[in-house]
């Protein structure tokens, strides 16, 4: 066998084993007239790898291979494809194919389409499971395969595809803009894109974290205050103060929820883009002192890519990443140290791909 | 002493003798400015009267006047009132004063003024405690005093005055109108003026409740479809359907939330007017689907207030009420049903002030 039937790919074995990657062949699925095959170059870790392959989140098909940031360059393309070429450099998030043709679907909403299927560790109509960027190949379909502008480098390019976007989506949803004001909390892979996209889309930048260590950090990313969480009375002087809240955080059930509320301007919006492991209890009280709301969002839609890797190129936006070799040991060293929390400054990019799968394409 | 240095009205001593009204007198805040008196001829019964007396909500302060639906006559005004003239008939709200000076006051959100007092049961400036509308005099301040139109009686505009604002407020903000499908959860009190006022706005109304003998009354009152929370799978037909749903039920912590959430559209609302005295708990990935929301709001600002007694008369819209004749029985009678939800259908409007506190004004 091998490409095209199957790939190789670092995978995981069970829950228990969660930090033993071993490469392995996994099949592709049947290639249709919509698909790209991509040969990968790079891919970020992204928080839902971990919580996936040490159950967290729940039953997943094993053995797996996860990751689902992923630029690489099309290899393949199906006869219907019409955005991307062969040799052109593109990237893959975390959806992978929608049904296209529902409401949602039609509405711009695909990344709330029931018949979604996730790019790792999902079901296609054939049986096949979808299988992640930690990977010698993806086989993806067009509407879910984004060209990357030349002016962003590969690894840096890659945490935008989850990372960024599940970020730039509802911040450029809730408004963000000139003349608001917009809090984000927590400063790890999705803070730190909160904050550079929502500078870069004009907004004045508030960062709450309990970690003042991060300060110098998110004022080089253009933040214009660190309030640090910690702090007695931290949230006094915001009262009524912030447009929205992106709570960027994954412990949100242990945070002060009324206090962060507080913060809020009348119909504020406490939005979680973190998917943490524990529920959140709340008195319907806490939401009345200024009308305001929680909720989330899933990832984002083909046109917020689109427009957030414009904005990435025109303004010269850096994801700040650490690159680290993809092999068994490279793989075991990111995962652990997202689950540690281990000095991450402020996101993994597995590289190197052609050392560990050879040169492809 | 007597009015106007003080009222009298039907009171309770202490939360384990809730249901004991006796006919007490109490100071009345001292006269100022912008002030007006009004001779109370009736009091809508609220589920907030209940809440309060049984201490469901926490500490009150003893003995206590509640009722905060009232219409009445205006008998003396102060001098700098523009508004109101003696004789005029008015109505007051849940909320009595606010500072009128702060950002939210300047932005039409006096609702969320932190320095806003309740109209029963909360200390004005000088320590004086507000007392509600089972009683024969209140004193209000101008912009919380609404004339009435002449179109609607004084048994059908008292429950209006928080029942009413409390639901129609946020159908407005929420977007309520033709071309909106919006679910009303429940009805009570709330619920039967959210259908009455969804539908008088212009929306498709859908009724969710558990209770199949109502639905007769809410097709009376205009709603397109009634759903049956009680049947198994009930929330299937509605994936994806309302723009927004408005609970007004209060046993938010026992309703399979996530059911609820299934039924809204992308980015819907899961908008709360009850205040439960339970937590709810909740995972983020409850809201992930559609990246929806839950929140919650309170009563409403002057321009709604005016704008839906307007609608109430141009649309001859009428509260479903029972009259009862205030007294230390009808107090006992009102309030213990609303707490066993014993037929109510569905507000009590007490009535009969010139019997309890003879003629006034």
């Amino acid at each position: 066998m091998g490409y095209p039937e199957t790939s190789e790919g670092f995978m995981v074995e069970s829950f228990d084993k969660w930090t033993e990657f071993k490469k392995q062949e996994f099949k592709l699925k049947p290639f249709e007239d919509n698909d790209i095959d991509v040969a990968i170059d790079a891919c970020g870790v992204c928080g839902s790898d971990v919580h996936t392959i040490t159950g967290g989140w729940g039953e997943a098909p094993m053995p797996l291979c996860v990751g689902h940031e992923v630029i690489g360059r099309a290899v393949k393309v199906g006869p219907a494809v019409k955005t991307i070429k062969v040799g052109d450099r593109v990237g893959v998030g975390a959806q992978i194919q929608a049904d296209l043709t529902c409401d949602n679907c039609k509405a711009d909403q695909e990344n709330y389409c029931p018949n979604s299927v996730d790019t790792f560790g999902a079901p296609y109509k054939d049986g096949t499971i979808s299988q992640g960027g930690y990977a010698a190949y993806m086989r993806a379909h067009e509407y879910f395969t984004f060209k990357i502008p030349e002016e962003i480098p590969t690894a840096i390019a890659a945490p935008m595809m989850c990372g960024g976007i599940t970020v730039y989506s509802p911040l450029v949803r809730l408004g963000c803009g000139p003349g608001k004001k917009v809090a984000i909390v927590g400063v790890g892979g999705l803070g730190h894109f909160a904050v550079l996209f929502a500078v870069a889309l004009g907004a004045e930048v508030y960062v709450i974290s309990h970690t003042p260590s991060k300060k110098d950090d998110v004022l080089k990313m253009g933040a214009k205050e660190f309030i640090s969480s910690g702090e007695k009375d931290w949230s006094k002087p915001y009262k009524f103060a912030f447009d929205f809240i992106l709570n960027t955080a994954d412990a949100t059930h242990k945070m002060p929820l009324p206090e962060y509320f507080s913060t809020l301007k009348v119909m504020g919006k406490f939005h979680n883009v973190g998917m943490p492991d524990h529920p959140i209890s709340l008195m319907m009280q806490d939401f009345a002192a200024n009308g305001c709301y929680i909720g989330t969002s899933h990832i984002g839609n083909r046109p917020e890519m689109e427009a957030m890797l414009e904005l990435a190129a025109k303004q010269n936006i850096r994801s700040w990443v650490e690159e680290v070799q993809i092999s068994e040991v490279g793989c075991k060293e990111v995962v652990e140290r997202v689950y540690k929390n281990d000095r991450v400054r402020y996101r993994f990019t597995l590289v190197g791909y052609d050392e560990a799968f050879g040169k492809r394409g």
